[in-house]
């Protein structure tokens, strides 16, 4: 019997011995084995990624090994978890080892910088599709969700928003880009940073917390709607990417808008806390050298409303971004 | 702010409230939270489906959702472990409710079966694909792995063989077959039935198991190469799918013993036990009315022998199913 060659690229690319003693049965096996902490309590999420739709065909397999582990890191981020583990699924199109070992890079360089362990994967042949299920940890009782938000609360987005959508306007020719904005803005696209260490700061601080992958708007949105209040959002407040913020008051301002506000793909955080948090935010901030900006307020009622320049609600917000759209 | 109708499909085909008191927080949130019990590890597992490699296009969705759980549970089976939660990804080329409908009719009757919770997901836009990730439990320290084979052991496997991949073969025209016949294997194709109640039983009594998905000869083979072992099966041993049975002795044999013996898609357990377990197996696979055929002996060195009718050794055994052949 010759082992075929599937198992071989598993051999080749996945295994590794298991790292952690909590992970009792790692890849190799039917299904990976994990014991849980007593007291800790795992949160899970998945993400699939298709070639066209959530990465261009032809880009760079060690971006995207990174992207797809990031996206999903920015899951457990925004409900405080520490990560822990990964089981990554895909199709592609032929057995391309040379672009299997530079995903495997760009996905392993992550991990390792949070310590998550691969635990399980599947391989098969297909259109590319990525598919990664992750798994953290955190204290009983501590995660962060969408249903928490209180009227009275701030309301705070973490880095800068609107780059990584205006690095895709830029890559389809919607807008002239220096070379030089380009390639700082596709860095946010391709390579996003999940918040993870703001996250897990905030267990305990924040009141509601996401990440912001649709679109500040939408993604908002969803936590009031979880939360059953309403906000209103400052866009003098809102912190541009600086690409971004240089567009909004020229002919791009539609443009400027829509990434900024309903821009996706920027996996910063955004979350709710009291007023008396506003301290300890701002030491957090610091200490991660991650900026944590108040961009508006929790209300009574429900919707949105966003303050242009002037003090006057827009009379129309762009829509989020909609896989199904 | 209007709805996304990607929210707008989570929510009416997706999303029901929590239904077990260790899900904290349910679907809806950026990740589920589990509380796992105490004494008790996870088994998890993933498996990506691909039209066109999976399952054909034009199959009947309902069919898929059950099929998509099916194949997961069967690892989890594999491990012993006890389903507890599933997570959903997949790609879908438009946003077609009556497809969805279907599909999560056969997805949920299955999971309802084994109480199994859907507590995440991701749907978006792309060649269809859907990756299912499961999670079950089992008590600390008691998953069967591919690597306890003993010299000695028995070697069993469950249910027939060889059904599924004869109705691919009859599906694509490589074989005639009635229609009576056609439509009994069709629904081992797919409709594969977990043996979650024997994986389940066989905790602390078998020393080695995994489900046959990719083809006996291949799949004991993985069980032999992580135990140090080899084996000897025996060809008039083997339960062979009543169809697969009849065309074994006649101008079809090598594709009945292609099927029988390399055929994907069965999802039998195929497990080791030590003679001492011979009495409790036949109580075990008499109480869930499945057989459990003794197939064959572990035996010292590598490899696999297969003997035919007269004894002999056959001199070239089928390919494993490889999804990157």
């Amino acid at each position: 019997m010759s082992a075929s060659s599937e198992f071989a690229v598993i051999e080749r690319h996945f295994r590794r011995p298991p790292r952690h003693a909590d992970v009792r049965i790692g890849i190799g096996d039917d299904a990976a084995v994990l014991a849980p902490a007593a007291g800790m309590e795992l949160a899970v999420s998945v993400d699939m990624l298709v070639e066209g739709r959530h990465f261009l065909a032809g880009t760079d397999p060690e971006a995207l090994g990174h992207k797809s582990l990031a996206v999903n890191l920015s899951d457990l981020a925004a409900m405080g978890a520490t990560p822990r583990f990964a089981l990554l699924a895909g199709a592609l199109p032929d057995a391309d080892d040379a672009w299997l070992a530079a995903f495997m890079r760009g996905f392993r360089a992550l991990a390792d910088r949070y310590d998550v362990e691969l635990v399980g994967g599947d391989t098969t042949r297909g259109p590319r599709n990525v598919c990664v299920t992750v798994i953290g940890e955190l204290p009983a009782g501590t995660a962060i969700t969408r249903a928490g938000a209180q009227v009275g609360d701030d309301v705070y987005v973490s880095g800068s928003l609107g780059g990584a959508a205006l690095a895709l306007h830029g890559l389809r020719g919607d807008i002239a880009l220096s070379a030089t904005v380009l390639e700082r803005v596709r860095a946010r696209l391709e390579r996003p940073q999940p918040r993870i260490e703001l996250g897990m700061a905030l267990r305990g601080m924040a009141h509601a917390a996401l990440d912001v992958s649709d679109g500040i708007v939408g993604d908002l949105g969803h936590v009031l709607a979880a939360s059953g209040c309403s906000a209103v959002m400052s866009l003098a407040r809102m912190p541009a990417d600086a690409a971004v913020a240089g567009l909004l008051h020229g002919e791009h301002r539609e443009l400027a808008l829509a990434c900024l506000l309903a821009g996706g793909d920027d996996y910063e955080l955004c979350f709710t806390a009291p007023l008396a948090a506003r301290e300890r935010i701002e030491a957090v901030a610091g200490a991660l050298a991650l900026p944590c900006t108040l961009i508006g307020t929790v209300e009574r009622g429900a919707g949105l409303a966003v303050l242009d320049e002037a003090g006057h609600a827009l009379a129309r917000l762009p829509a989020a971004y909609d896989h199904f759209r």
